[in-house]
């Protein structure tokens, strides 16, 4: 596969091929998902075997309007994960400047210079204004960086006046939504919402375009209909109205990201930061530390523009916790 | 949605509004979908947690590649559903004059057109090889109607002289491979095949391109990575590798083609044809057909083109197989 070059959490492969003598099972630290996954219904037979209804694909998109907190449901368009669309997105523009505001999830850059643009990864929203379509991963990843709502209302207001896009990744925005520009939707302005994360489900393929007209039918067009699979629209629905669930989740993740923290913090050289699914750690020893992880089962994320940093999923799990200890407490 | 005006088999809410009296439970013989699904195995929590990694997403496609006779699996694109391989195609080529064998499924030259380019549906391949583009489904959605394979190569060879592609939509190829385009495949020739049709599971969303460098990686591209939901990767490559599962149910199938022929025949002015998952009634009183079987909660599939054709799916079970007959007993 061409993406083969882009380094990306959650693949254990490359875990083994790096560290072929590592005792078994492997914990994997290396993604943003919540290790908690929202309880899979049973599901009837007959959401695998029929073609999902025009009917249980627009009841996924109200339930993700309701959540996000949509002005209208029309502009959601649901995907089979937010990568999709990611990927989709630079097939709607003719050539154009692009400016992704980074270090960032390495897809938008890749997928916009794929498509022919011309792509500069910016370190800071100055001056952006003259591009054609900013991206902007908020909070981002892996820095928790939060840019607020009034800053990028008023870079999409800039934006505007020449026919530009601003496009907002909210993968992981669900837990603290409170500068989403998804409620107040400039017309020129994409949010892009996951589902898997927040909800520990990835595999089940489900995200979210927040768009205006034209770019939301020109996205549901690219897609076709029934992109979204039969399981993911039941599962998804559901969880999405669950809102004592989303709650219960941000108390306990929050409790772990802080139990994470005191874990690297004796190792870290600067503040950890990040959101509740994952904690930044910047520090000279990074190197050794993804090494000494390594040679024990522990598979985080590194990063190919950055040695000094390690991104650190949350673990699952009493075992998985004095596992990391363990390696962790040999440098403090 | 933007797709609402194409009619589609499977729409039982759009069976519900026409005939609010008719008696539940509905028979959907809209589609052409194998209502004896595969029987989906048990699947483990870690499928729907998962990010799917690249060697299960590999895995699928070489279990395709070997069930569709391809000579490399790297020719195989796996998607969700061969629907969203019909939207991107059109993305993938500067504007075109295409040529649709129809009539036929509506998507392809919805897509085409959608996307800008100049789309004509054509009656035979005659002259075709002036096109750009000539999008051919083989067998024929509603008729059945196969082109030699020899036909579609020597098509392929005239396109290829000025860098015009043939796709060949092998939805309903699986049961009667013998004229497929895989394993012969031209350097300009795209295969798309259906999984959920056969495998009666079209709720899971899986369908392959079949495409040579560079389209293949244009594709892959346009999809990203992750595009196959973790269930639908299990599920699918277990079943593609079931020879003793598809040739029993060629089996049963065609039994149930020819049981379904016999109670359509006293209707039709005209050799019922189509393929052993759908049969293609034409008749004077297919219009007064639609509307008994409609308020007996029968749903068939009817075309926007042609009042006088109606296509068939099979009925499941012997329940239905009464029901429906009763209706078609008032025809003979």
């Amino acid at each position: 596969m061409s993406e083969a070059r882009i380094w990306h959490g959650g693949d254990l492969g490359e875990a083994r091929r790096l560290f072929p003598q590592a005792p078994e099972p492997w914990i994997d630290l290396s993604t943003g998902i919540n290790p908690i996954a929202y309880p899979v219904p049973a599901l009837p037979a007959s959401l695998f075997a029929r073609l999902p209804s025009p009917a249980d694909h627009r009841n996924l998109e109200e339930a993700a309007a309701e959540a996000y907190g949509a002005k209208d449901a029309a502009m959601v368009v649901a995907a089979p994960g937010t990568q999709v669309l990611i990927s989709l997105l630079p097939h709607l523009r003719p050539r154009s400047r692009v400016a992704v505001l980074g270090p960032t999830y390495a897809e938008h850059a890749h997928s916009w210079g794929k498509a022919g643009h011309d792509v500069a990864e910016v370190p800071s929203l100055d001056g952006l204004d003259r591009a054609d379509v900013v991206v902007v991963v908020n909070p981002n990843n892996p820095d928790g960086r939060l840019l607020k709502r009034e800053a990028l209302l008023h870079l999409a207001g800039n934006l505007r006046l020449h026919g530009g896009w601003l496009v907002v990744d909210e993968a992981f925005a669900d837990f603290d939504s409170g500068e989403s520009l998804v409620p107040v939707l400039p017309s020129n302005a994409i949010v892009l919402r996951s589902f898997g994360k927040t909800y520990g489900l990835a595999g089940l393929r489900i995200g979210f375009a927040l768009a205006p007209e034209p770019i939301s039918t020109s996205l549901r067009s690219a897609l076709g209909p029934w992109a979204v699979s039969g399981p993911a629209i039941e599962v998804g629905r559901k969880a999405l109205r669950d809102q004592g669930w989303l709650d219960a989740a941000r108390v306990a993740r929050t409790d772990d990201a802080c139990r994470l923290d005191a874990l690297l913090r004796p190792v870290a050289d600067a503040p950890l930061r990040g959101t509740i699914l994952y904690r930044l750690l910047e520090g000279s020893r990074a190197d050794e530390l993804f090494q000494a992880l390594g040679e024990q089962g522990i598979w985080v994320r590194r990063f190919q523009y950055n040695s000094g940093q390690l991104r650190f999923g949350l673990p699952c799990g009493e075992a998985e916790w004095q596992r990391l200890k363990t390696v962790l407490g040999r440098f403090s």
